[in-house]
């Protein structure tokens, strides 16, 4: 078959060091399992693009990454210490534009964060039951609070007024609802065929497989909280089987640290999802271990963008240090979703996911440097 | 001297029964130290009223509160499970409208709540260098994110659009820094007199005894971001002496559950500040021991507003089971505010603290109930 092809953009700080690793990683199952797969890798979005041409990626670039399966993504950003803006190489808003730049052009309204505390990891809470943590966290990644709207008026004088509008649309809030409810079954099935299961309550159906919870901040932000509430009621009828559930952030925040493993599916806006999926991924063990899948579901022409949780951490960079356990999940994740395409993928991304999760269980907790985990991953994989 | 006097509303659910406590205790302290205090006790806000007069609270009831020197309230809202609107009394929106009318009303444009993990508190952490912490959040609560303004488009159709819009003016930003960096000093100075010294570093100044960490999510949010941190670079330098920091509200929240005994003084806006203050709230052990002040500084004719953290508990209303610890931690603080008025109140306010943190030490993960703990800390006061 016609080979996937994967653009691979390793970015910037960390980004690289860990790239190299996933990149050891998908010629071993290439070469096992003959999978039908290249990659091409860019030297831009970066930094040190920015220097050599003054922008962080070419003004076509969008039109270059259209042409791929997927996009595999390091890390942006070298902002330096956040309070002193002296020493930024470049302000974040330009160097992590392109972040947003690729979730808009493409489409990739779904960001998908699982967050499981996997053996190995670090647990950060104190009650044992953190063990079975199991969600889901999926975003709303392309309207809502991001839309980047909003202004300074008398910009820098004692009156100044800055504005920042969320603009949220019942279509983009239909579909992520939508979304997290047949995630929800998909999760139940996988979990029936495993013989796992685990139950859930609500008013509507009294006992349940599995569960969305919705986000919102209702009680603050009315308007768009009451047409997200209007339309999650709506939707949930069409899943008679999923309990429902609804948390205000400023709860749900709380309840991520009090309870998490009560979680199933969280649906939650474009910034209430960033901060839900930061606390998601400490729950997880940490940056250490964060995918985060930015998803077109409804157009497999347009290519998809993976990319670990974490940041270009600019402060270890250079040194070999980065734990690239994240990016050998987020490349299994790609794998998994490539799969829709063909199947064979999903199995090399069960895979690879599989000999990280081995890897990690075996060495969770000691140090290691970038090199060490990769080989150590690659081993496993044969 | 003439007394102070404070107007106490009970609110909703376990508001009525966790107040009776403080009251208690106000009544054992006035009558043992002449404090020159009264209060009156208002059916209103609350659903009950509503049951009866069609609002939540008179028309004139800002009017009548204004008369007071604090505002004592107890808990508002009984929104039913938060899924399952047909058993709502009252939208939230109605019943905790109250809440935001007062700050508002009165421009208590500081909301102050401090987190600190007394001995006997619930650890949710499972480091145990979480018993370190004590960091102040201070929220700005008068504009930004709450403004209210927005709507909805098209309602009710598949094209309908929500919007929602924050502004943030240079006034109340420059105001909740400067305040943050007052509270820093004074709180650096409190440690210094308790021979406690906690160190902080930042580029501008190598070390320092306290620090302010601005929050923002200015790589998304870039009017009010970069506002935000232009005024407060500006601020900082008043305060050379107070080291400054600046986190994202997406890593704030991981680090707050990763290291929050690295934090100081925290300012945030009206929405970042909620969500940081719900978690900040389990890290000193729930939502049952945290109070929120809402603050207007610069009016002493305008009377703050003290209230638990905590909500109205429907599920235990009635029982006699609410933990009124929260609340007594509240009514502590309003005595120590109202100290600016007549300093013989703050050290009244100390006495109250260090009788609930001594029954909490004493007693705390133990199941006690509301009038138990009240008559425990009642007996401490002599
Ligand atoms: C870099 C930033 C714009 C981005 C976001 O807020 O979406 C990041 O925090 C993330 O979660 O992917
Ligand atoms: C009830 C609600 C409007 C309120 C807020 O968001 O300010 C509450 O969460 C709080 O923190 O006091």
């Amino acid at each position: 078959p016609e080979p996937l092809r994967i653009a691979v953009t390793p970015g910037d700080g960390i980004g690289p060091e860990v790239v190299t690793e996933a990149v050891h990683c998908l010629e071993r199952l290439r070469e096992k399992h003959q999978l039908p797969l290249e990659w091409t890798r860019f030297p831009w979005p970066s930094h040190a693009w920015h220097e050599q041409h003054g922008e962080v990626m070419p003004a076509d670039a969008l039109q270059q990454l259209a042409r791929y399966d997927a996009i595999l993504l390091g890390a942006l950003g070298d902002p330096g210490p956040m309070d002193d803006p002296d020493r930024y190489l470049l302000p974040d808003s330009v160097s992590l534009a392109p972040l947003l730049e690729m979730r808009k052009g493409f489409d990739q309204w779904v960001c998908e964060r699982p967050a499981r505390l996997l053996p190995g990891a670090r647990q950060y809470l104190a009650d044992d039951r953190a063990r079975d943590i199991d969600m889901l966290v999926i975003r709303e990644n392309s309207e809502g609070e991001y839309v980047g709207q909003g202004g300074r008026l008398r910009q820098g004088t004692e009156h100044e007024v800055a504005t920042q509008m969320e603009v949220f649309t019942r279509r983009g809030t239909e579909s992520i609802i939508r979304y997290g409810f047949e995630q929800a079954r998909q999760r139940a099935e996988a979990r029936r065929a495993e013989g796992r299961k685990r139950e859930f309550r609500s008013p509507q159906c009294r006992v349940s497989e599995s569960q969305v919870c919705l986000i919102t901040k209702r009680n603050a932000l009315r308007y768009w909280g009451d047409m997200y509430t209007e339309v999650f009621q709506e939707v949930a009828r069409d899943y008679p089987d999923v309990a429902t559930h609804h948390e205000l952030i400023d709860a749900a925040c709380m309840k991520f640290v009090q309870a998490p493993w009560a979680f199933d599916v969280v649906v939650a806006s474009n910034l209430q999802g960033d901060i839900l999926t930061d606390l998601a991924a400490v729950l997880s063990g940490g940056m250490g271990v964060a995918p985060s899948c930015n998803l077109n579901p409804d157009n497999p022409d347009m290519p998809s963008m993976f990319e670990p949780t974490h940041g270009s951490a600019p402060d270890i960079a250079g040194q070999g240090l980065a734990d690239p356990t994240a990016m050998l999940f987020t490349t299994a994740r790609m794998l998994d979703w490539l799969g829709r395409k063909e199947p064979v993928l999903a199995k090399a991304g069960q895979e690879l996911f599989d000999a990280m999760a081995a890897d990690l269980a075996e060495n969770g907790g000691t140090q290691r440097d970038t090199r060490t985990i990769g080989d150590s991953v690659l081993a496993r994989l044969g």
